[in-house]
């Protein structure tokens, strides 16, 4: 298939971009893609390639922008119930203590989800997936993480499996039962970063690699913060899972600074998220390795705060940023990679290209797929989408509404429906 | 037609809420609606209206909420153009001076609506039309403005009747010739102001009861700010207005406070809109008044500006709020209602029903169609959304996608797409 005429081809070409090179969007005008297979076979203008590949079966962009697709990576895309209710009360003024008090917060969540079966858990998440994909968001990370016990955090992992069968979107897998202390180990939180240590992680391996055999090792990922893992304990649970083989991935420095990003950076993760209060010395030890700063401006915007990752400090120290949803029933329940990059324009003063980057080959890299997926590139995975806009620039500047027309994955075409239609 | 199992029907009955009593949803529990030609004829719960209307051709609303369709109360819906460049020149960090002397600005808007065509307008601004409409809006403002000369404003007119006429959605026109001193009176403010007063209004009403004799007149507004127009420049337009049987609407405050709400209220104007800056005595003033305060949450947060409509303030004062997107090029290109409220909720601290309320009745209100629609009353029109959800405060809690499954206009069912489909 030959899919022309693109008023804008952003190809992203050229791997993972540091510092001040973020925004290279390797921009063709009139540009046109030929896919093969699930696979990129040729990258070039329409009339180059129109012209090279004459009997191709061809897909009109309508001189609209043919970009790749959104690589979302962070998000707790499995979950039961929602807190609707306790975000009423915020609103109202309860204080987040009193919420805490009468049963809200994260183990509101847990309780739903304990109590919820596969089936419950696999419809309630496949509305979220849908509305992912058709955002725009052709491979999205997913944790688990509201089991908090074995049981349930292999029922999640079960579902996540199932879910990425059944969607074209492709789901990369993180194993996040360090994600708040188990209501069991309330007053021993040791107790619980020694159960996740000695008794979740090499359990997880082995049904790892009993139901997935062909798939790679999840990502294993701590919540380092006051109130849940003390660097000390998101260390020991780190260390555990590098040595068992585990891909890496930590939650730090959202609300305070214990350090988790220059934990990322010594045991090499693939992203440390968030970042809203990572110190200076943090920010120059992430910059120095291969660890992506993953930003997640959803969730300040979620609990309506005033502080964002502060992107240009990475970026002025070289590092990697990418951007992702953080989709969770608690704070940021959005699945839209666009309104993070419009939140990210506007509070981590990223320009659009910037934004874009981060949003696709930067996120690829963030869940180590950047050699597969988040560029326009021979040999990478047809992944683009082609938006309703003729200038790249309006991904950003409009906002609150969906900008994507067709999503194509693996060479597939899906059209998106953004209109209505009179019933009888 | 009898639309039954809402799991929530909200009614929002009983006209316009004031202060303390916003947010009064008038909820019914497995609620019920019958339709017929384009009116609400009852009102009540599943069973109640299942046993009165026993041969009603029936609507399931699959118990989700069924609320009033949205008024958008301030939009500058009919523009040429973008404004993208400017967005990343902004985003890039160059001053705003900076980015007027390059030309840009809403002047730039100005130039770019001067040279185009009534069929280039209308083509541009459908799609903004079917947007707001498939994000539930059944109702919106809409203002002229981005003419700033007389030939302009009135293909700006004919073009929004046309749209008006093709569109399901309604509209409510408003001239805004006085949105800017036009490029010609730059050095010469009180001249474009002598223009608008003595030339464009008296031919406006001549225009008006030639072209669109069946219609009440449009309303005025005024840009009353900071280097646009002076609190003495907008009293001599609105009271010209005003003497010629016009219903008026305000601009006041948005970054100064010049007195414009005071000002509305006292000439009876039906909104004053922004209303960021203003004082405890205007907030007074409006509160004793019928002039619906409208906060447009959007273009702080599009401008990326920390200060948002001190909506408790007002309230407080027992004063009318409604919410709207003001979508336009320059500050707020975003269409959907939805995220207005989402915005309202976290940064004017409103609770999702306050905000559906100021939404939907308020908002009717504050363009003078409150007896007509803005609730699910028996008499009004059948305009009414229902949502994907089952509980109405998924809208504010939820972000960057779109809640509403159906729209019904003037009884017409319309199905809002928000899936994909595979493509041959």
């Amino acid at each position: 298939m030959l899919i022309h005429s693109a008023s804008q081809l952003l190809t992203l070409k050229g791997g993972p971009q540091r510092g001040a090179a973020l925004g290279t969007l390797g921009l063709i005008e009139n540009g046109a893609v030929v896919v093969r297979d699930e696979k990129i076979v040729a990258v070039g203008t329409t009339a180059e390639l129109k012209n090279a590949y004459p009997d191709e079966p061809t897909l009109d962009a309508g001189h609209c922008v043919l970009m790749p697709g959104f690589v979302d990576p962070h998000t707790h895309l499995i979950w039961a119930g929602d807190r609707a209710d306790e975000f009423e009360m915020k609103m109202s003024g309860v204080p987040y203590l009193d919420i805490l008090a009468a049963g809200g917060g994260i183990i509101s969540t847990v309780r739903a989800t304990r109590k919820a079966s596969m089936e419950t858990l696999i419809a309630q998440t496949r509305p979220r997936l849908l509305r992912m994909f058709s955002h725009g968001t052709t491979t999205a990370e997913a944790k688990t993480g509201y089991g908090l016990q074995t049981s349930t955090e292999l029922r999640l992992l079960k579902a996540l499996l199932a879910l990425d069968d059944e969607s074209p979107l492709d789901l990369a897998i993180t194993f996040l039962g360090a994600h708040a202390i188990a209501p069991e180990y309330k007053d021993n939180p040791q107790g619980y970063t020694d159960e996740v240590v000695n008794t979740m992680l090499p359990m997880l391996k082995e049904w790892w690699e009993t139901h997935a055999p062909r798939l790679p090792l999840p990502f294993v990922d701590v919540f380092c913060e006051h109130k849940a893992f003390t660097l000390e304990q998101s260390r020991q649970i780190l260390t555990k899972a590098g040595s068992l083989g585990f891909p890496l991935k930590i939650h730090a420095d959202e609300f305070e600074n214990l350090g988790g990003a220059s934990l990322a950076a010594e045991l090499g993760a693939a992203s440390a998220d968030h970042l809203v209060r990572t110190s200076d010395a943090d920010i120059q030890a992430l910059a120095k390795s291969d660890t992506v700063a993953v930003a997640l401006p959803c969730t300040p915007f979620g609990l309506a705060e005033r502080d964002y990752t502060p992107a240009n400090k990475i970026l002025a120290a070289g590092g990697m940023l990418a951007l992702a949803t953080d989709c969770n029933p608690g704070t940021s329940w959005n699945e839209s990679m666009q309104f993070a990059i419009a939140l990210a324009c506007r509070y981590m003063r990223l320009t659009p290209a910037q934004a874009i980057a981060a949003a696709t080959i930067n996120s690829a890299h963030a869940i180590r797929r950047s050699d597969l997926i988040g560029s326009i590139e021979v040999g990478k995975q047809a992944d683009m989408l082609i938006l309703s806009v003729q200038d790249y620039r309006q991904v950003g500047y409009r906002y609150g509404t969906n900008l994507v027309k067709q999503v194509i994955k693996r060479g597939q075409v899906y059209s998106v429906d953004v209109g209505y239609y009179r019933t009888a």
